[in-house]
């Protein structure tokens, strides 16, 4: 069976979701790095593989998913977990009303997250000197939204051992990723005891690699 | 059986998401009205249903789903099509492939849509009277990218008749509503006449319900 192509950068948080995805569950990925800085994304190339322009992007024989949710759907649901030859995996489920429960939070993971942590995170990141008004009211709204966030993820980790169903799903994955890397955005973990518990567990899971 | 509990307020484009599929799939739901000018989606009690304080939000027994997008999947793959027993309806899917299809335009709603005309019009409606700069930064942006999110769409629709599977799903019904209310957000839908042929196929649905 020919691997899957991932399109991404090695900075990518969402390309990582996909990797550590699949490392968890034993899945051969051919990784193909595209080159951010030559603004390869906006190629005319990769433009036809993506016409959104943005990575990660699986592509499975003639199937193309170009959005990290898309992606963890699709191999969670295609894959067994390591050792089983049952798809899909326990990281997605074959109920209607747990796969909804999942995608719940990958909505959270897509706005709360993503215009929270992940965009105060993204402008320290790559736009340090920018120190316009606008930049700055961007980065104030970021970080409200982004303890917001945490406060809400504080609380169900205070219940709940993992976000939904009692077991990791790519529900955890979606969440995770940007939301370890809050401190980056000048948003510490500190006041959040729950969740930096929740990142241990992740960190300890069979298979689990660090981004890079 | 006991109709679902849809909590939302008449004016939320999300919450008309949940109506429409639930008016083209015939399934009763019960509407409990929260009053957004009282700030009730930030009561203690609202909260308690949902701690992400938004509507829309679906109850269904012991089954609470706080983001449009999971709602869209539970009713479209726990319900069937009219006149037919067999769940899930054709806006779902029991095929991992197709699903993750659906997903893509799930997240493309949640990101580019949300982002881009959904944020232009939010500004326009509820803060006609805020011209400060940062306020104007982010129309403009929010501008900059509705534009880009319709060519994106436009090519889409050119090449196909639905977003995906060549039918209506929930991917359509979760982009089309802020799109079609883009004009309100400054917007026009004039350059995108394959935008405004499938919003014709939309309002052409059995059991279709206007915006309010």
């Amino acid at each position: 069976m020919t691997p899957s192509k991932l399109y991404s950068w090695p900075g990518s948080g969402n390309g990582y979701k996909i990797r550590l995805l699949a490392s968890l569950l034993g899945i051969k990925l051919d990784v193909v790095n595209i080159d951010r800085r030559s603004d390869e994304h906006h190629s005319a190339e990769f433009l036809a593989i993506n016409p959104r322009g943005q990575v990660p992007v699986l592509v499975d024989g003639d199937k193309t998913f170009t959005d990290s949710a898309a992606i963890l759907t699709y191999l969670a649901g295609s894959y067994p977990n390591p050792g089983s030859i049952k798809a899909p995996s326990s990281f997605w489920s074959n109920d209607i009303a747990e796969q909804a429960a999942i995608i719940d939070w990958l909505a959270f993971a897509a706005s709360w997250i993503q215009t929270g942590v992940a965009t105060a995170r993204y402008i320290r990141l790559f736009h340090p000197d920018d120190t316009s008004a606008s930049t700055e009211s961007i980065v104030a709204r970021a970080t409200v939204k982004g303890h917001k966030s945490l406060e809400i993820l504080q609380a169900r980790l205070l219940a709940n051992e993992w976000l939904v169903l009692g077991r990791p799903t790519i529900a955890d994955i979606a969440v995770f990723v940007y939301v370890s890397l809050a401190p980056a955005g000048n948003i510490s973990l500190e006041p959040y005891p729950a969740i930096q518990n929740w990142i241990a567990r992740i960190h300890d899971l069979p298979g689990f690699i660090p981004f890079e």
